[in-house]
């Protein structure tokens, strides 16, 4: 029942590809390691919680802002709210909380897409 | 969106008491500070995530066993399973998801119980 994040990092090996570590309720707990972007997309039923483990997050809104976010904060993205994930080169390495239903890239399906849950 | 633990830790005074820092789809994010012992407790329906974010947090279970949990770490403790969480006399800082009709003590009502959800 106990989750060791740095171990659980060190089995992923690719990037923007989440891992379910853990079950809670209806969600997955999961590990991704990001670097570069990802393309821009939004979830109509599912708000999406990033928890910064390591590097910094920047997150591109519709509205021109972007919200950068470090180790010690978490950034919740609204349903519904188009938004576009990206590094600053570094590796981020993200825990994430997310309804077991969500889908990687919401609706839209890109070569990024991930669309088998795997645990780790 | 984007929520700094740290910051918002500074407005908690007290232990045991859960405060909501943000809310995922049918959960809440909480953060609480945590010194000494809780009660013995479970959660019928529910899981519930420990992320332990500063100090060192002990969770005791029915089998004699005691899982220590540190920064980098995350506890969850599945639905039905007793617990009893305490400190070693540090305070321990942590972050909890749970769904919002988690009760803090389950079916038990003790002093430390906290009814009231209240956002910081």
């Amino acid at each position: 029942m106990k989750i060791n994040l740095e171990e659980k990092f060190t089995k992923i090996n690719n990037h923007w590809h989440p891992y379910i570590i853990g079950e809670l309720n209806e969600n997955f707990v999961k590990l991704a390691k990001l670097k570069g972007d990802l393309v821009w997309h939004s979830h109509q039923e599912e708000d999406e919680m990033f928890v910064v483990v390591t590097g910094t997050l920047m997150m591109d809104f519709r509205d021109g802002k972007t919200i950068t976010t470090k180790p010690g904060e978490i950034l919740i993205v609204p349903k519904g709210v188009k938004h576009r994930p990206w590094t600053n080169g570094e590796e981020v390495q993200v825990m994430l909380v997310e309804p077991k239903t969500t889908k990687h890239t919401g609706d839209l399906k890109v070569p990024q897409t991930v669309d088998k849950q795997e645990w780790i």
